[in-house]
């Protein structure tokens, strides 16, 4: 019989550790509710400004809600994580912060903007231009098979962990390879909305409720994760268009951020941005996707920009 | 008065090179229809098999029809190009060719696939599975500054060319920046599909009927290309989800690799295909985003299947 379990709030952990003790532990058919922290571990609130990252203490960032352990899992196996349910709980924050970023040259100030959530389906990003709420967690993963350094939690790796990937919204399945017995499962980071890329490192940095259903799929081997995620990928940008920029070029990561700049140009000329705005929609709002990586040696990543975000 | 031109089907040109002479003036607000050759220039024919890929002649690969010169055009200006009208003209090839595409170590032996496109709206892959037709150009472009060398098609570059860049679709509208007096823009190497990397270095190559509306907006600098497309992006894919293969670490091609290695493993298991089939499907319709390109030091590509393929 599926149990559902409620994670306590008080309980989360800000660096990858395998010998820490699991919080619940659940059969494979059980559900765990959770009400995750957003990312700063309450240093931005509000009623913050950009001052407020000046003081930043990294070591309270990503503050994860876990470990649980999954009964029966072991390395070889697979955990199954689906979403069944998630919401934003009322705020959220995203900034510019120094030295992080895909553009950390272009853009080195600090900035930080407020976003209520409690307009539903849709936030303002300004009066005309509002940035559809598409919650999922940055980061979900399960524990890293060697811990004895005490990983921080940004880079993401085989075990999942920071993926930021925009896709892992409400109805997806997440496959992550597990790594040591019990797989010892944390999420946290959630945004309420993020582009492809999350090109100025934060998306909509938010407190989140969600439900998790575990599932375990025995002897199955992957090298990273894998998920599937219902269609529409966007289904409230699809209808009005997207306008892309492109890099060309030898580098994928250079072309990149050719793209990125061309688009920031764009925006803030055809909207009557600031640069940084620009920036930091596209860090909520804009995919980008490699376009062509076969004709040597000039790869094509490009920039897409949702019209309808201004309609 | 805008006015309609036909382009001859006789002119190709296999190289860039800004003095030849134009075939067509046109004004801005004029239109050219165009009936293109498939890339490998009548090489391929819909009874080949891939011994046909043994004996290519590069040299007369990339058949472009072209060039047309827009009254007006200087370098600082910008030629649009709106895709009014395209549509396939009955078959198309796609092709494994050795030493091409994003792994060519795992797949060194030449593979070649005739599709029957008289189906319409889809071309049958196998029988269970179905790509969508969503026919664009693959090469678009304005000629280079510096030709003296007659360089070769398949590098794109600023000035667009084989940008193999998938939603380019009909409503498009391409804006190129222009390098030489004129523009002297060409097209060809149409795909009646493809997805977003190309991963094996050919979509489905087609001969292809267009109509093409040519601007002129003077006086705007652009570094690459840039495009506005219809939404939705995936229109025929959108509503059965995607199944997404990570590639997590350093290197954006690494991790593009990465993360192909692990979609073409999961199609061949689950849908009981060759390795070397499940790579050509990929190229055709599998879509390759930046997931994250953010967290230090390891960034996330993930490719992302169409489930509407196995309806």
């Amino acid at each position: 019989m599926a149990r559902t379990h409620y994670f306590p709030g008080d309980r989360v952990h800000y660096v990858w550790d395998n010998e820490l003790e699991p919080v619940l532990e659940v059969e494979p058919g059980d559900t765990v509710v959770y009400q995750t922290r957003e990312v700063s571990d309450g240093q931005i609130t509000p009623d913050s400004t950009a001052d407020a990252l000046a003081t930043f203490d990294w070591d309270r960032v990503y503050p994860l809600s876990g470990p649980v352990s999954v009964r029966g899992a072991e390395p070889g196996d697979v955990v199954e994580v689906e979403v069944v349910d998630i919401h934003t709980l009322g705020w959220g924050w995203t900034a510019v912060i120094p030295g992080f970023g895909l553009l950390p040259e272009d853009f080195p100030d600090a900035y930080l903007k407020i976003f209520d959530l409690t307009t539903g389906d849709y936030t303002l990003f300004k009066d005309d231009v509002r940035i559809p709420v598409e919650p999922f967690f940055g980061t979900m993963g399960v524990s890293p098979a060697d811990t004895t350094e005490k990983p921080v939690i940004m880079p993401p790796g085989p075990f999942g962990g920071n993926m930021d990937t925009r896709h892992i919204t409400k109805g997806s399945r997440l496959y992550l390879p597990v790594q040591v017995p019990g797989g010892l499962f944390s999420c946290g980071d959630a945004h309420a909305a993020q582009g492809d890329g999350e090109v100025c490192v934060t998306g909509i940095e938010s407190p989140m409720y969600a439900a998790l259903r575990f599932g375990l799929i025995k002897g199955r081997q992957l090298r990273a994760p894998q998920f599937v995620t219902p269609g529409p990928l966007t289904p409230k940008s699809e209808g009005a268009g997207w306008y892309a920029t492109m890099g060309v070029g030898p580098d994928l990561m250079r072309a990149t951020q050719d793209s990125m700049r061309a688009m920031v140009d764009h925006v803030s000329a055809t909207y009557h941005m600031e640069p940084v705005e620009a920036y930091v929609l596209a860090s909520l709002a804009v995919d980008l996707k490699i376009s062509e990586v076969v004709d040597r040696p000039n790869w094509i990543v490009s920039s897409y920009l949702p019209l309808a975000l201004f309609r």
